[in-house]
C-alpha cells in the first residue's frame, strides 16, 4: 500500500504550542500505548497505526521545507519525504508526490496510492478503511474513491459526498460545498457523506492529469519549476471534473482535531505536564510544556495551555476564535524541534539571546558563522566535539567554547549534548547566518 | 512621626507572585502616580504616601531577616529595619522596634510611635488619620490610641472594637473576636468598627510593659536573646490588659489586598504585563510577570497570574482557598530580589542550572564559594570587576570567567552588569556556600 500523507502548514489555532515552525500535527499530546507515560504527536500516532497495520506500507509525507526536519525528529530519516518547494495548494502538491512515488520511488503506474491528511484523530477501523479504498481502486470501476465519513452530527465545518446509493461502495451521484447547519441537515437526510479529504486513485491516473495541466518531464523538472505553478486544489483541479467517482462508506472513528475544544476531547487524561486542578473545576483540561506547576482553581470549561511561546487561557467554545489574535502576536520564536535536535530560548535582552541547544548523538548543526553577534557555548551535559574556523577539539560538560563574529563554528555530538549558547550583539537575527561546507 | 510598619511573612495566598522569599508586599502591582508606565509594590506605595504627607516621617520597618534584602531594594538603603532574628510574634517585634527606635535612633521616651501593617490599600486620608492617631496618643489620655475602621460589610476577617460613644475619639467599652457573619451584623448595629492592627502609643508605655514582661537591659540585649522569647501577640499581652485604650474612627478607604479577590480590585488595570483578552472576557484581571503573552478567551470572574514560579488560573472567588495547594509546591526558588540586584533560574537539569544575575552599580555578590560545582560567568551586559582567589580582574559584555569548585569569587558592578551564571555539578544546592571576608 502506497499512502501520501498531507502534512499541511502552521496552525495557530492550536497556540500556543503550535507556531509558524511548529504544525499541530508535531505537538505531542497523545498518551502512547504501553505502560511508559510517553506521549505522541498526530503524525507519530498515525505512522505508529499505518505500519502497526501493514509493517510494508511505503509511507510518503507530503510537506513543505519548513516542516522536514520536525519530521525526521519525530519519525526517524527512513519516512519518505516529499518536499514542496513551496505552498501550491493540493493538487500541485498531489501532482508532485506522485511523481515521487513514481520516478524517486520506482512504484509503477499500476499501483494504487491513498492520499489522507495527516491530523485527523482515528482508531485502527480507519486504516482497514484505507486499505479497501486501495483496493477498490485497484478494480479500476473508477479514477477516484473517496472515503465518505458518516456524518455524527450536521457540521458545517465539511464538504458533503452524495452517493448514488447507500451501499458501503456506490458510485458519486454530486458534491455539496460546506453547507450551513439547516442545509447540512437536509444533505444528512438524502444520505450524504462528510468528505474528510481521504481518496485512492492508481497513480497512472493523477500523473496523466498532471500532464494535461502542467507542462513538465519528470519528478526532477516538477520539482525545479514548482515555484511557477498556479494555486489550485486537488478538489477543482480534478474531482469536480472527473464523471467516474466512488465513494466508500466508513463509520468509524474520524475526528479533525482543529482546535483546542476538539483537541481535548481525544486527551485521556485531564493535564499534561505539571498541572493542579483543585476539586471544583469541571471539564478543564491543561497542557503544560513548561517546567513550572499551574494551579487551577474553580474553573468550568476551559482550557489552559502554556508553552515558551505563550500561555493560553479560554473557555473551550472560545478557543475556536483564538487564530486572529494569535495573528497579532509576532513574537521571537521561543522552541523549536530540529532535525539534529531541538533549541529553546531561555532569555532576551536587548543585546543577547541565551539559549539552550540539545543535539542527538550522531547529529551536528550546519558548519556556519554570524556577522553581527560573538557567541559563547557552554557545555552543560554531554559529549562532542567542535570545529572552530576548522580546528576541531573534544569537549564535555564544564567546557565553554567562544566564537567572535565572523568565526566558522560547528558542534557534532558524540552522545546527547546540551549546550547553553549566549549570544552577543547589536541587533541579534536569525537571518545573521552564513553556511558553509565542512571538509570533513 | 515615628511610624513602625509591621512587614509580615511569607505570603503563599498571592502565589505564584509571592513565595517563600518573595512576600506579597514586594509585588509591584500598583501603578505609580506619573505619566510613566511604572509600578511599584504596597511597600513603595505606603512609603511613598508616608513621605508626601510628613517628608519627617520617622519609618522604621519591622521585619524578618529574610526579608531585609528586599526592602533595602525597593527603598533604599537610608530606611530603618528593626530585624527580628527569628519569628516571635506580634508582642516582642513591637517591643524590639521599640527599643530599636529608643536605644539606636535616640528617640525619647515621651515621643509617640505608630504602628500599623505594611500591606492596606488606602489613601492620604488614611494617613492623616495616623497623624491625628499619634498627636491623640500625645495627650496621655490613654496608654493605646487604637484606629477603628468604620465597616462597609458584616467581616468575618476582622476583630471588632465596641467604643463607648459614637464620637470621633472615644474610650473603648470591649474587643470582640473575629464573628461569624450574623454576629457581625449585631455588632455593626452597635456601632463596633474594625480592627485593622493599627495603634498609637508613647514610647515608654510599651518599653515598659517589655521590661515588665521580658527580662532585657537594652536594645541589643533583646536582640541577642530574641530567639528565647516566648512567642505572644501584642493583642494578647497587652491590649487585653489595658483598661485605658482609646479609639479613632476612620470612614476612609481601607483594603486588605490578602488575596487575589481583593487584590485585583485595587488593580486600575485589567491586565498586567503582556495580556491580551477578547471582548468576552468579564471580570477578568491579568498580571504577567513572563516575557511571553498571555491570552485570554471567554473568561469570566478569573485571576490569571504567571510569573517565574508557576501559573495560576483561578475563579475570583476560589483564589481564597489557593494555599494548601501551594503549600504542596515545593520547587526551586526561581525568582528573588536581593539588596544587591535581583537572579532569575533560566533553566534547570539534572547535573546543572543555569541562571541570570542582575547586579545593581556600586553592588556585588559576597565573597564566596562552591564546594560541589563549577561555574562560569558569560557577561551579557554592562562593566564591574571580578575577583577569583585573590586576583581582580575588569569584565564587560562578551567576557567569560570560568570558576572550578572551589575557587573564590564575586563580581562588583561598576554599571549595572548582567551575567548569565552556568553551574555545572552534581546536586546542586544553595546551600552549597562558604562565605569570606573579601580584604579590599
Amino acid at each position: 500500500m502506497n499512502i501520501v500523507l498531507l502534512s499541511g502548514g502552521s496552525g495557530k489555532r492550536l497556540w500556543p504550542l503550535s507556531n509558524d515552525i511548529r504544525s499541530k500535527q508535531f505537538i505531542k499530546i497523545f498518551k502512547k500505548p504501553g505502560p511508559e507515560n510517553e506521549y505522541e504527536s498526530m503524525v507519530q500516532r498515525v505512522y505508529r497505526q499505518i505500519k502497526q497495520i501493514d509493517a510494508d506500507a511505503m509511507v510518503t509525507i507530503a510537506t513543505s521545507k519548513t516542516q522536514v526536519s520536525a519530521i525526521h525528529n519525530q519519525l526517524g530519516e527512513n519516512v519518505g519525504i516529499s518536499v514542496e518547494p513551496c505552498r501550491r495548494d493540493t493538487f500541485p502538491a498531489i501532482a508532485l508526490a506522485t511523481a515521487y512515488l513514481h520516478d524517486v520511488q520506482g512504484v509503477s503506474e499500476e499501483e494504487t496510492v491513498v492520499v489522507c491528511p495527516v491530523d485527523p484523530y482515528v482508531d485502527d477501523a480507519y486504516f482497514d478503511a484505507l486499505k479497501k479504498l486501495g483496493e477498490q481502486a485497484e478494480k479500476g470501476e473508477a479514477n477516484l474513491v473517496l472515503m465518505g465519513v458518516e456524518p455524527t452530527y450536521p457540521s458545517e465545518k465539511y464538504g458533503y459526498i452524495v452517493p448514488v446509493s447507500k451501499e458501503p461502495t456506490s458510485m458519486v451521484e454530486t458534491f455539496k460545498e460546506k453547507p450551513d447547519m439547516e442545509t447540512a441537515k437536509t444533505y444528512i437526510a438524502q444520505g450524504a457523506l462528510w468528505n474528510g479529504g481521504v481518496f485512492a486513485y492508481r497513480l497512472k491516473y493523477v500523473l496523466q492529469r498532471a500532464h494535461e495541466l502542467i507542462d513538465f518531464t519528470d519528478y526532477h523538472d516538477l520539482y525545479a519549476k514548482y515555484d511557477t505553478l498556479k494555486k489550485i486544489s486537488f478538489d477543482y483541479a480534478v474531482v469536480e471534473k472527473e464523471p467516474k467517482i466512488q465513494v466508500q462508506r466508513f463509520a468509524g472513528e474520524w475526528k479533525d482535531l482543529g482546535t483546542w475544544n476538539t483537541l481535548t476531547e481525544a486527551m485521556e487524561e485531564e493535564t499534561i505536564g505539571e498541572a493542579i486542578l483543585n476539586n471544583n473545576c469541571e471539564n478543564v483540561h491543561v497542557v503544560n510544556e513548561l517546567d513550572v506547576p499551574i494551579l487551577c482553581m474553580g474553573l468550568k470549561d476551559v482550557v489552559v495551555s502554556a508553552s515558551p511561546e505563550g500561555i493560553l487561557v479560554s473557555d473551550k467554545e472560545q478557543s475556536s476564535y483564538i487564530k486572529p489574535f494569535v495573528d497579532k502576536l509576532d513574537g521571537q520564536i521561543m522552541f523549536a524541534e530540529k532535525s539534529w535536535g531541538s533549541y529553546r530560548v531561555l532569555d532576551i535582552e536587548d543585546d543577547s539571546i541565551t539559549v539552550k541547544v540539545t543535539l542527538n548523538p550522531g547529529h551536528k548543526m550546519n558548519y556556519h558563522s554570524h556577522e553581527r553577534r560573538d557567541e559563547i557555548w557552554n557545555v552543560i551535559s554531554g559529549e562532542g566535539v567542535v570545529i572552530i574556523d576548522g580546528v576541531q577539539r573534544a569537549v564535555k560538560a564544564g567546557d565553554v567554547v567562544t566564537m567572535k563574529a565572523g568565526c566558522k563554528h560547528t558542534i557534532i555530538a558524540t552522545t546527547e549534548i546540551k549546550v547553553i549558547e549566549v549570544q552577543i550583539g547589536k541587533e541579534i537575527s536569525v537571518h545573521d547566518k552564513q553556511k558553509y561546507e565542512l571538509a570533513i
